[in-house]
């Protein structure tokens, strides 16, 4: 072989190599390997072996000790934290309690480096705000993921516990570069099977490789798993029978799993068994579970999720359920509470139980997963959203008590604190079908972590990790991220709207759906309530009077149509259709001007993302330019289906310097897509 | 009964009946029938009477006279002129040596009030630029239409001849309104069996309802007629039995239909027969059949649309073909001529052959169904286009020696002068499709009858007289239908693209078509020639040369790069995409400009349209309001299309101030719409 040869043939391996590189299969963990780092430890562990081999390979300064001690200073900080200090360029310390506040610590160095931020002293302290933060998989054993975009589950139970994928520790990997500390592998819907001895063992090897990278395993139970599995005659938590069954099985999980976690249970919501079959509460539920768990440190995690048709507004439901029980659960069960009161909707207010259980610890529950934003074809940065939510000031205990200080234990000191994201990932090239969708679950992990940041701050490091340090790319693309999710709901639901979604699917609109027989709860016209009038839910003391689950002075605001946030007045209120906006408009032309504006961002969107074009490399600048086109053609189908619907009740003209509707409403109500609530 | 019920049965009756009148089917011939007029005349005849009862019932100013008379005033006039002369307060008389000028003048009478035209002092004095003004139907003997896209054809042969459809005087009256004056029942791709006796009596039905309304008769012939029908050895155009056997068709025609027009013949084009097929020329075809006629006073319009499979420019073949047998016809033969020398494009130079022929008369073939230019789905006004090509200057005697003056006997006084249509009517309630689309029927027999109108003229008299007098919506509609046609070629082919169609159709773009095996001339990359240096044919003196056709110092301009109108700049130029064009834009950026362009105007149009709601009939307004949606969606297809197929050999970005591609050029690909050449 001559020297030419070799050299083509060296060249088209590197370029092969470069290309298959570029298919966002590396996340946000992009470093190069090729660095040759001094780094000394006083102990040794698996987790310390890793945070040492992350930083001899990828840290491109100075020489760095990590410090297993317990000096005063470490603690005072929460066990996963960790204090960096000294200089880039001389020498670095990371000082922690606990093993993974090192690897942390190390994941903290390398993301300075990758961000090329800040200057070369050192004095970091870092504490996470939440003691858990878990990521939520809607798994199913058979591979399929509920409200899954990005292809089928990563966990392969099939091929468990003897074959074991790579990507299992390279999801480790990820979550312990953001401080995700625990996953639920199976959705909440869930399989009695999971708790088979054959799925023990193969959960097992899961927890066995995820250890090291301080990941707790959980599971999601089903509460009939005593009368399925086990033969009885039912599953009564105070059954004594029923509470043997739950504690041999933790016994046997246990042994497999000396640091299992716990427990996640949807009980009594949307067809799932619970306590109440047997005339229980979801106290008495879920304090049998704890009660089995707490010899071994587990957790129960409640979920709050429920809902029944009836008479009853929905959102108003699950505070309804819980309240009455609030103080009655087991100091190691934590209540989960979805984000706002309906689910997860583009926009929502956040729920009142947030606030209002003053005596059970509460642990929010976040969607990564877009199933109301456009699954992962839609760019939408979800941050600005969780911050919206962090940040709403319940008013429990007088002015700023955001939902952030009523769950992280400074406004209630429970024993537990805790968080969790509903995962976006799958076993697609790129984990989450989107390349932007990863900044989701980069964001969960970080402001699981820390609240406090802004999606600003989470967007940049994402961005420069990810794609470039280059400005001309970070600054235009980072706004986009900022303005996407704002734009999202501007095209699917402004102003407060929610869930007219397609029945089959939750991607397109069917703000007309009306299904025979169908739970009226679960049919758009139950929320938008479109008429001659008006469109809009009352919730106010004239309507459903959910606006009496919140604290005052909130409570009247939200009441008041004058002082409810009009970002949220639909949800509130039926508003006619010629009620005064601010901005002087008419609700009917404001709704047209959202409609529009959504659309005309969305085509910004793709005209930022062209220009992109020799920034990064070609692969994934083709993927988001695709991806972005479906976005911008569905916000016209949203824009064009919402307003066309809408304007049979309102009767009024969109505005005339607003672009034309290009569909026929008759046309847009014969599409019907071929999608799944599971992929 | 009482009044009560009596009163809703009317309002009723009323109501459906005005409902059922907004369906387009009047056309512009919309005038109230409650008038009561007084009118006289100087002499009976069938046409003398309809443009009595014309009068009678629709005009409301003065007695009016109609007189047939042969004044010197008059006989400077062609036969169909006529003299509006008098007041329409005080007493109007309507002069013409023949009748159906005195109906032409009945007409005028009737759209001057209909416009609100003038002021109330008439000197009027008209006379047709075209002898012979004439509707190609390409209407098949079994209903459907070749390029038809308005149903299936009026002319109901099945029925015929004891069957009379009551479109056809309400055809010949609306032809007769616009001064047309002769119609062609069947398609140039001609079944012989329109001359078997059968058929003949089944003509002779449908001339003797036109007759009245000044309109004659016409078919469309095919050359093997002899053979097939006559059972002949072959149809050699110098054969005694062959020329015996049309001279006995002309007798059997003649006998059944006095007045019968002549034949328009397709021959030697597109697989159809013709005297090349036994080594004669066209002259000797178009002559034997023109003897045949001519003892009747029948005329041949012999097609010059010729073009064969070889290395000449499709666009040259023509001229080739014809300029050495030019002043071989006898006087009752007329060559037919396409406007431009390919094929009804969206736009095109004109034919060479317009000032090349001196010593044949000429007429133009215009098209008015849009073939090429959306079907019944787009508004094109195609007035615009019309007038640009009468325009054009052939400088075949020196400056200002235009198109029209070359075919309407101002430079080449001939026997005949002549121009045909290719009509867009079908058997749809609203005659043409689109409810725009009347406008080019209605436009195609105004320019017929004086080409020297203005397109703005002819939209503003179309629209006060189908739809509304007030200006609020004539201006705004008026100026979407005078930018409409430029607009088409903005998103369908602008800068001299042409023929860039899909090859199961020409609706939707297929510039990357290519059929194995298929004529390479019926392919897309015969005309774009699109290429990593740049786009386009070049038909200079050193490419196929075809700019040699036309007359200095036309040639040389075309020839030009830097003097060749830009609008027609890829017609004739292989133009490099970084070339300058005059605005400072690079070739390439321009043809992003002009597709964007396209695509914004479609959308103003849609505003526009938008607006006018109030103005006219719910039903027409939703109609046009549709397809207007339809026209907007198609640009985006057009420019996405296009740019992204041709941007695989620019190599270059699309502008990124420009409204980005919503479509995946793969995906277009795909794309097969189920539309057939004719309907």
């Amino acid at each position: 072989m001559n020297r030419t040869v070799l050299y083509i043939i060296l060249l088209f391996w590197f370029s092969a190599g470069y290309l298959k590189a570029e298919d966002g299969s590396r996340l946000w963990l992009r470093a190069e390997t090729t660095a040759t780092a001094q780094v000394k430890t006083n102990r040794k562990s698996p987790t310390i072996t890793i945070a040492v081999e992350e930083l001899k390979t990828q840290w491109k300064g100075a020489p760095v000790q990590l410090v297993l001690k317990r000096d005063k200073e470490l603690l005072g900080l929460k066990k996963d934290g960790y204090i960096i200090s000294g200089d880039k360029q001389k020498g670095v310390t990371v000082r922690s309690v606990s093993d993974i506040g090192l690897l942390y610590g190390a994941y903290h160095l390398l993301r300075l480096q990758e961000t090329q931020n800040g200057s070369n002293r050192l004095q970091i302290t870092e504490s996470p705000k939440y003691d858990l933060r878990l990521l939520n998989h809607w798994d199913n054993l058979n591979g399929t993921i509920e409200r899954g975009y990005a292809g089928h589950s990563i966990w392969k139970w099939d091929e468990l516990p003897e074959k074991i994928s790579p990507r299992y520790k390279e999801y480790a990997r990820a979550n312990a570069s953001i401080g995700i500390n625990g996953t639920v592998l199976n959705n909440v819907n869930a399989s009695p099977a999971i708790l088979t001895s054959d799925y023990l063992q193969k959960v097992k090897v899961v927890a066995d490789i995820l250890r090291p990278y301080g990941i707790k395993v959980y599971l999601s139970v089903n509460f009939s798993s005593p009368k399925i599995l086990g033969g009885l005659p039912g599953s009564d938590p105070l059954e004594p029978t029923v509470q043997q069954w739950w504690r041999d099985k933790a016994g046997e999980i246990y042994r497999l799993i000396p640091d299992f976690g716990g427990f996640l249970v949807k009980a009594n919501s949307e067809g799932q068994p619970g306590p109440q079959d047997y005339g229980r509460t979801h106290a008495d539920g879920a304090n049998m579970l704890a009660d089995a768990l707490k010899p071994y440190g587990g957790i129960v995690m409640w979920r709050a999720f429920v809902y029944n048709p009836g008479n009853e507004d929905r959102a108003k439901q699950a505070y309804g359920e819980f309240m009455p029980v609030d103080g009655k659960f087991r100091e190691n069960v934590i209540v989960q509470v979805k984000n706002g009161p309906v689910d997860f909707q583009p926009r929502e207010p956040f729920s009142p139980l947030f606030g209002g259980m003053e005596h059970t610890a509460l642990m929010p529950e976040l969607q990564v997963t877009q199933e109301y934003l456009g699954f992962s074809n839609h760019l939408v940065f979800l941050a600005p959203q969780w911050k919206e939510f962090f940040d709403s000031d319940t008013y429990c205990k007088g002015e700023g008590a955001t939902v952030a200080k009523t769950t992280d234990g400074t406004i209630f000191p429970h024993s537990l604190s805790a968080i969790a994201g509903v995962a976006n990932i799958g076993q697609d090239i790129n984990w989450c079908g989107h390349h932007f969708a990863q900044a989701n679950w980069y964001a969960f992990g970080r402001l699981a972590w820390n609240h406090e940041l802004t999606a600003d701050e989470i967007a940049e490091e994402w961005l420069r990790m990810t794609f470039t340090q280059q400005d001309g790319f970070i600054t235009p693309v980072k706004q986009m991220m900022l303005d996407s999710w704002e734009t999202a709901v501007n095209y699917m639901m402004p102003l407060g709207l929610h869930h007219i979604f397609a029945w089959g699917h939750h991607y397109g609109p069917e703000p007309w759906c009306d299904i025979p027989g169908a739970r009226p709860d679960w049919l758009p016209r139950y929320y938008h309530n479109a008429d001659e009038k008006g469109i809009g839910f009352d919730r106010t003391i004239h309507g459903s009077g959910a606006v009496s689950q919140y604290h005052s002075p909130l409570r009247e605001q939200l009441n008041g149509i004058e002082t409810c946030p009009e970002d949220l007045l639909l949800w509130f209120h039926h508003v006619p259709w010629d009620y005064r906006m601010k901005n002087g408009r008419t609700l009917w032309d404001e709704l047209c001007y959202r409609y529009d504006t959504g659309v005309q961002q969305v085509r910004e969107f793709q005209k930022i993302w062209d220009r992109m074009e020799g920034y990064i490399d070609e692969e994934r600048f083709r993927h988001v330019q695709s991806r972005l086109k479906i976005q911008s053609r569905d916000a016209v189908w949203w824009k064009d289906a919402c307003l066309l619907y809408f304007q049979t009740y309102s009767g009024k003209p969109i505005p005339y310097d607003i672009e034309r509707p290009v569909h026929e409403l008759d046309n847009l109500k014969k599409i019907k897509l071929d999608m799944k609530h599971h992929n």
